[in-house]
């Protein structure tokens, strides 16, 4: 069985975390310098592990294993949130690479390859999941020409100054490949607060957004009398109150809903609010309790707006579809995981979107979660402790050997 | 009795619209080029009304009435709000000019003097009702050191600009009045929409604000799920729902409350907010229901603390006093309104804030409003009927000639 180095594992990890290091955690946005440069510096690691390395036109850096019959694609993302945190998405790209090293140093494992990977711009700086959209043929050209960061810089412009532009872009082979697998810190803290050590990943939660509009009258907050208002704001804090209430009513055991943005117009204390807009967002596994969701919501504001005196209005903004991962490769971790440590480990759903649910697209996908200390995410005090990154890649390992043995 | 000139009176207001006009309506902020240019023609206008015209260290210009035995202080303010309205301010400066030359050309009213008064930044560019605070001795050099507007100017430096630096400041001597009169265009609908053509104000509402802070925990609103959360959005819609709902239920007559302003951090559609806070605001004539309302809400705050899962605080950020007019000055209004329009007035309170309220602490004081189109306020759009001015400005003439007469 593939036999992981866990300070080599720990030093790699530390030292991606140097392209970019903010406090403990890293600022490494999508094609700036830092981010160029950790992936020259992963296509050499790549190179050192026997792969032959090779960054793409989107900027996913891959490590071919040319001389293997059987392949798993194992890898994440590179790049990090604003002043984000060190292990997320990077975790799972030097497990890839600590996996493809010690299948290469066990004889026993001749002809099994581990493909590596590290994908561009999950985390959306000019797009979302670029880089494994760009791999499964889900992302045009003409979308490349429209994307641009929030500071305006456009994709082609970032893409041109990281020395990509022209390179071919790479796409899925499917036949090439048994699956893909990615680990990933939870971002949450089911696991942290019942100490259990791995996640095994049933699937990524499809994720509904929607606006909500209530319409009123602007007006001064001391000559306009109760009676004769049209409060937009008013609308919106009753409006918002009865949606929590019914979403609480018809959540399935792991639904989660969230109003998170609320904006009012013109948002002045003597001011009668004319306009304000919120953005409701539903998350499940089950398309058809987000379908609950979606009518649940049309219901509430088609009352809100025939009830008066604003009107209120919904519009979709965007949906992704709950993605399932491979049963086999959820047996394969689970029965590793029991194996390590028993009676340790839980079936979840991912309530983040990750690159696996692009790739589940094209072939089969499996996902593993090592706990988030606090459930800390997008931040730079996000941390796992140095046990478990070690023990998650054990697991990780052993599962792939398990998947590629079983064909 | 004093006969008003309405085609004089009409031209001297459109003249003033001339400073800073846009669109219909004008752009005339305090100490602006055009609002120290409109403040000098003003004091000609006085000069030539017989008036001997100054302009104090403030900004105010006063036309004093140097020969009368006994005299009224007659005017309102004369900026303007960003992109407001003609008649806002202007309307009460113009009707005391006209008032001072009926009074003038009446040999009947000899010794019955109309001073009139333009007082400056009563719409806060800089400070609130800076010019009635000044005469009334409620203005420190302090306090003028440490205004600015929201640019950052300081008001030193627009004072300096405006030529200002150095005058003296005039104070009241209250011996000199028998009182002071503001007119107003109503900046509600409710002349408007029943049709009356004279508002007799019998306050001018007492205005508390408080800001409540709602205090949750900032999470990934994928990751975190329901029962875990701390999420200061959903503590605030629910408070403010309660709110609007204890407020309509102990509402007095003519209560008017506002939520108008709120925030949620850090407002994003995948975030479960961490904080969240709102701005509400009273408003009645009648401190005990004011009372009543501050109670209610330190109530409501409380229990929102207690039930968690947030924590939920009240501060109170201003508290203006109700000011009641003076009843022999309202019951003149009224009668003299009553003989040009029987049944075609009424008493309301004012909700918004004059400099009247600030002038009652050192004298009587009284106040008339004539209709708003559409009750529209601080906007260009603002507007009067031509023959509601000029019949405002008969009454308000009248009414001022009782006063002086009855002494």
């Amino acid at each position: 069985m593939p036999k992981i180095d866990g300070a080599r594992l720990l030093a790699d990890l530390k030292r991606l975390a140097g392209f970019g290091r903010y406090e403990t955690g890293v600022h490494r946005p999508s094609y700036s310098d830092v981010d160029i440069a950790s992936r020259h510096w992963l296509a050499e690691k790549y190179a050192e592990a026997g792969l032959s390395p090779i960054i793409d036109g989107i900027g996913n850096v891959f490590g071919r294993a040319d001389g293997a019959t059987r392949r798993l694609l194992v890898g994440s993302h590179s790049e990090t949130q604003p002043r984000g945190g060190w292990l997320d998405g990077a975790l799972g790209v030097i497990y890839g690479l600590e996996l493809a090293r010690a299948f290469a140093a066990d004889p026993d494992l001749k002809g099994l390859g581990i493909e590596t990977v590290a994908w561009a711009d999950e985390e959306g700086h000019y797009g979302n999941m670029l880089g494994s959209r760009s791999f499964t043929g889900h992302l045009s050209e003409a979308e490349i020409d429209g994307y641009e960061n929030r500071e305006g810089d456009r994709l082609r412009d970032a893409l041109a100054r990281a020395g990509l532009a022209g390179k071919p872009r790479i796409e899925v082979d499917p036949r090439h490949y048994l699956g893909y697998l990615e680990a990933h810190i939870e971002q949450g803290d089911t696991l942290d607060s019942t100490g259990l050590r791995i996640g095994i990943v049933e699937g990524i939660v499809g994720i509904w957004n929607w606006r909500v509009v209530l319409t009123g009258q602007q007006n001064h907050a001391g000559t306009t009398q109760m009676a004769r208002r049209k409060d937009a704001g008013v609308a919106m804090v009753r409006l918002a109150t009865q949606i929590h209430d019914r979403f609480a009513e018809i959540a399935g055991p792991r639904t989660v809903w969230t109003i998170g943005r609320m904006l009012l117009d013109p948002n002045a204390p003597s001011v009668v609010p004319g306009r304000a807009e919120m953005q409701v967002q539903a998350r499940d596994i089950d398309e058809a309790i987000l379908a609950r969701y979606r009518d649940a919501l049309r219901e509430l504001v088609a009352a809100s707006d025939r009830a008066g005196p604003c009107r209120a209005a919904v519009e979709e903004l965007s949906q992704t579809e709950p993605r399932l991962m491979d049963p086999d490769f959820e047996k394969a971790i689970e029965a590793t995981a029991e194996r390590y440590v028993p009676g340790g480990h839980m079936r979840m759903p991912s309530g983040a979107g990750h690159d696996a649910q692009v790739i589940s697209h094209r072939m089969r996908a499996g996902m593993m979660f090592i706990p988030s200390l606090k459930g800390v995410s997008h931040h730079w005090s996000e941390d796992t402790k140095e046990e478990d990154i070690v023990l998650g890649a054990q697991v990780f390992a052993d599962a792939a050997a398990a998947i590629l043995n079983a064909g």
